[in-house]
Order: C-alpha cells, then sequence, then structure tokens
C-alpha cells in the first residue's frame, strides 16, 4: 500500500463518521427543517465514502472510479454543512473536504 | 425457492422501497421536526430491508437471523409512520407490517 | 416518475438479483478457481446495483452519475459473465447488460 | 462515548478491514475451492461489521441488536477462517473473534 492509498482510506473513514454523527445530530436539532438538505447529504455522504473503503480495502477494479464520485459528493456535502454554524456541521465539512482531497489525489 | 420465501423478498424488496420515497418525502415536509424519528426508522428499516434482501438472494447462511432483527425494525418503523397522516407514511407503515409478518414466517 | 426511470429501477433491481445468485452459484461449483473474477464483479455490480436503487428511490441528486458508474461496472461485470457457459452465468451477463444500457439511457 | 462503545466501534472496523482483506486474497489463491466458505462469510461478516459502524456512528436505537448479530456472524466466520494456514485468513479470524468479543460486551 502507498502513502495516497492510506491517506484516502483513512480519509474516507474519518469522513463517514464524520457524516454519520452529523446526520444523528441535524435530526436532534431544533431546526431540522433548516437541515434537511444537510441530513440527506451526510447519508449520500457516508454512504459513498463506506462504498469507497469497501473498494479499496478488496482491492476493486472499480476503487479509481469509486472515489472520484466520492470526490464528487464529499464537496457537495461539504459545501452544504459549511453554511452550518453547528459544531457538528463545521467538523463534518472539514472532513468532507480533506476527503475530497484524498480521492482526487488517489485517482489522479 | 419456496413461497414462504419468496413472499418475504417480495415484501422486503417493497418495504425498502416505501421507506426510501417515505425518506425523500419527509425531509421535503413542511414539519420536517416532527418527521425526524420517521426520518431515521425510515434509513434504518430500507438498510436492513436491502442487507435482508442481499442474505435471502446470496443463500446466506444468516438469512434467518437477518430477517429477525428486520421484522423487529419494520415493526419498529412502521409504528413511527402510522403516527403521520401523510400518504407516504400511511402506505410505508402497511409495507413495514406486511414485511415484519413475512420476515417472521420466513424465520419461523 | 418517467418511463426511462422506472425501466432503470426495474433493471437495476434485477441485475442486482441476478448477480446475488450468480455469486452464490460460482462459489458451489466444481471449477471456483475460473469463477474468482465472476464471483469478484458479482459483488461489485450487485453493490453498485443497489446504491443505484437507493439513489433513485430517494431522489438522490446524484442518481445520473451513480448510474453511470453502475453502467461502467455492469458492462464490465457481463462482459465476464458471458465467458463461462453457467447457466448463472450467461442470465447474469444479459441482466448486466440490460441494466448498463438503461442505466446510460437514464443518465444521458 | 463509552470505553466498552469506543472498544466496539474500533474492533469492527478492524474486523471489517481484516475481512474485506481476506476475501480479495481468498480470491487470488491456487486453492479458491478450498476458499469458497471463506469468501463467502468474509462478505457477510464485513458487511454486518459495517453496518454495525453505521448504527454506532448514528446512533440507532437498534445498535444493540446489530452488535449482537454481528457477534453471531463475526464468530462463524473467525471458525471458518481459523481452519485456514494462510497470514490473511489467520489473522481475520482474530480479529473476527476481538469483535464478536467487543460486541458482546457492548450489547450486554
Amino acid at each position: 500500500m502507498n502513502t495516497q492509498f492510506e491517506e484516502c482510506l483513512k480519509a474516507c473513514l474519518e469522513c463517514m463518521e464524520s457524516c454519520n454523527v452529523c446526520f444523528d445530530a441535524c435530526l436532534k436539532e431544533d431546526d431540522v427543517k433548516m437541515m434537511a438538505s444537510c441530513i440527506r447529504l451526510d447519508r449520500e455522504c457516508a454512504d459513498i465514502c463506506a462504498l469507497a473503503v469497501k473498494a479499496m480495502q478488496t482491492n476493486s477494479p472499480f476503487a479509481t472510479q469509486i472515489c472520484n464520485l466520492c470526490a464528487e459528493i464529499c464537496e457537495a456535502c461539504g459545501n452544504e454543512c459549511k453554511k452550518h454554524d453547528h459544531d457538528h456541521c463545521q467538523k463534518c465539512a472539514e472532513a468532507c473536504y480533506r476527503c475530497a482531497e484524498a480521492c482526487r489525489k488517489m485517482a489522479s
């Protein structure tokens, strides 16, 4: 395993966790309506990160393509999370951007 | 494939679809806050139905145990959906109860 | 729901089932070694079809991109399955090609 | 988060990785036929570990039940892997047993 691969795997695992935690926290906020897009994107992003992790850990012949798609979804999720002041959203946005970058490096 | 197996598989596929549709519709409702538990349970239920479908279609040695857990989650999701008047919630509750029953028959 | 959407959803569900059934059947063949690529691609393909189904049923903003990736993986799985004479492989190849085509139409 | 929860989460992530790595390695062995049960159980186990991780990270009301099922599948996968001398199987067996124990502690 090379460094870019390992960093991408780590970034996907951290992003998956941040999105899962953010999903749960958003559902408990007072202003759930305002968090609707965040809730949706947290699930999209956690699910594609999980698929990217599986692809990398199993040496999938499609790991590159899955990581490219993961980068796109991470960026969209990061852009949504960044709009909200909640700690879990800000933390999630950072994890999403880091993961998008790591996926792009891995796929390039 | 026997009848109980086929009925369970069909019920899981229909419940998965109803939960996915209900999840999307709940996120678009005006009263998202009131739908928070429904949104969460729709995801739990769609995900375990998807796992039960995979288990049945691949002849998993754990199909029975997964269907038992699926029945429990379907019932909880049905109980939550039933509380809400939205058409997608009422339809989802029916699909959840049918799936819970089909899973219990399959697993017994 | 329009026709292309419904046809794509149906094709993904059928392809997922064919791949899951083929995975199980390949593992029971005498010549498992010869089926190794098929076993691997059946899982890749069933998993991306499942993700495409979830994306379509939840109105995901990434349904198009996921279906594009699904088409690519379906085609690779179809090409592998087509090489093997087993009924489950031939049937799976057909479902994969149909799904690839339906995904491309939906995504275009 | 308490210690048992964190240990269970960590054990599930490590077991998921070991099973994914073992799945890939088994498919590349000369004696794939002998590894057929291992290949199947690696997928069952990696998939239920992934679900348990999602359940714990999202505060699922079914985390306990999912971890109980995860323990059962981990034990079965560990028992199969233990039979094979390959390093990836022996390593996987250890991760499976650790995960089974951590899931049982968490669920008790």
